[in-house]
């Protein structure tokens, strides 16, 4: 997603409110939006550096549908016109031909007025964005997409689970995932400080509910912990500080900081992660908050690697599935980007 | 002090450098600079906020000057023309009449260059500041002032131990009490980098030195605790995450904070700390560095008070002499600064 000014809004007590109206067509098996489920077809433009394309690139790990969805990684900062493609040679995505995702966005709408954001899937042959709408994007890649999940994805949607984890996700959602940003973008003292408390009243009930059970629906890995994943794995390098969410670090929380380790070193999740990749988007995106543009050394990260102890719990990380295997030799995380692990991760 | 641009300079490589040309007037038994030591002819100027007042406020009270020296206290925010006395009632001090500390500079020099900074010692006859140079200033109070100390006032600048004392601090003063504000108010991502490196070698070296005594020139508390005492008490709170001094927290530095809380909770440490006026001060004075003006709700501080099992090691605390009494009651920082602390405090 992009937080510039463009895709936000503030309303009269200048409490940040994020703007959510998206391109919502749907890449569905019957392809009513015009978009139908086709391997090869559309390509995932993401960046490493958000956490809602993180999401996104979780979730097609973990599906195994690398084949079917090809996949473009916007650089970690931009300017007021957005995402670019400033990673790839000459600064051009291979497939769509593009430099800024905004093409792709101007390509479906000309005068497409609002926030240029990742994820994006993008039909190629249109060179044209089918949706931004991360939250349905990656449920639809657990069931549109049924077919070319590779042999033993995981049940990531579960049927009998979805009243449940929706309401969970959304709780999660207004507190958590965006709660962090209504900290960090909070227009008062007033605001601010109520984003502060919903997310640490929030946070308190996470490390109640997952003391005793390994995952957030239970015994097994669902989209639920994909979401909270990608925001815990932002919050000692970035969201304790620059979004002022500091009552603690994650780390001094102890029943999150071993359920966020145990994603972390579990196939699928910390192998998509660019720690340089995100301390660099947000210090250097946000200028609002970091004026100078500087980028923290710390945190010292080694300590994502250290034991977690979850498995007493028991549980099954993949349901009836398998692991993801190693992730494709062109999406792997650069090992310098890891600077503070140890080089043998 | 006061950090705002007035003074402060920069270098050509955007390094931070703070103007060190201070008012080196001196009080004085011998009174060759024209303000001999006297009882009731000075009174210091402090403001609980800054870490450099703070440590004349500290050893004024473990040394009993109170009776010498009258003190009057800055609220902690302050506009382009720095400190005032807004937290007195009609916002004047009542034994000088000024609204700023200001008017107090400008009654020694009318046209006064540089920054108008706390500590400042004002001689109340001509109501002008005697001398503005903080770190000959305790130092004096310890060697100049000791007609007017308390019976058991503890010996903060032994004579056998200022050659090693003046070598640590001056390596503590440029590594931890000025390195912090060299990494946030760092100019470049090369000069902050330079900087938090430098802050962390140090700290280490501390952590080390500390490990096995209990203060830092041995076995009881001088000015060297007292000044590395006053940049720690404002770590979590403000240099954490305000200066991107992040490496850990203190609280995630095992020996430097068990030795924190051992002078916190020491008479005369901790009881001179305004948690609320230390954040408000930073968080809403330095624009450049959070434009917001938001000041965080976190850390949670009640972590202070824990035990720190420190007396394990041994140590006189105030060597031959005792404890300072309690703060006078003019003195007393209010209970609602230390808000996240127990109130029984």
């Amino acid at each position: 997603m992009s937080d510039t000014d463009t895709s936000t809004a503030e309303t009269d007590d200048r409490e940040f409110v994020r703007d959510t109206r998206y391109i919502t067509s749907r890449v569905t098996r019957d392809g009513r939006d015009g978009y139908p489920v086709e391997a090869g077809r559309y390509r995932l433009i993401a960046a490493r550096a958000c956490p809602w394309a993180n999401r996104a690139i979780i979730v097609r790990r973990l599906l195994g549908l690398e084949d079917a969805i090809s996949m473009g990684l916007c650089g970690p900062t931009h300017d007021e016109r957005s995402w670019t493609f400033d990673l790839d040679p000459g600064g051009v995505d291979p497939v769509l031909g593009y430099e800024r995702l905004q093409q792709a966005y101007f390509a479906r709408f000309p005068d497409y007025p609002r926030g240029i954001t990742v994820p994006a899937l993008v039909d190629v042959p249109s060179r044209a964005v089918a949706t931004n709408d991360y939250a349905q994007l990656t449920l639809d890649f657990s069931t549109e997409w049924a077919e070319f999940h590779r042999h033993g994805a995981p049940e990531l949607y579960p049927e009998r689970l979805r009243g449940e984890m929706d309401e969970l996700m959304v709780a999660v959602y207004r507190d958590v995932n965006n709660g962090v940003y209504r900290c960090g973008f909070a227009g008062s003292q007033r605001s601010y400080d109520h984003a502060y408390a919903r997310l640490w009243e929030r946070l308190d009930w996470l490390e109640n509910r997952l003391a005793d059970q390994r995952y957030l629906m239970g015994e097994a890995i669902t989209e639920a912990d994909v979401r909270l994943f990608t925001t815990l794995a932002r919050f000692d390098p970035v969201y304790h500080g620059h979004f002022k969410c500091n009552r603690q670090k994650l780390s001094e929380l102890p029943v999150l900081w071993a359920y966020a380790r145990d994603l972390f070193q579990t196939p699928g999740f910390g192998d998509t992660v660019d720690f340089a990749q995100i301390k660099r988007h947000y210090y250097v995106v946000h200028t609002g908050v970091n004026p100078t543009r500087i980028v923290p050394a710390g945190p010292d990260l080694a300590n994502w690697l250290s034991p977690h102890y979850r498995e007493q719990l028991g549980g099954r990380p993949f349901g009836d599935g398998t692991p993801p295997g190693a992730p494709r030799p062109a999406e792997i995380v650069p090992a310098e980007h890891w600077a503070p692990l140890p080089p043998a991760w």
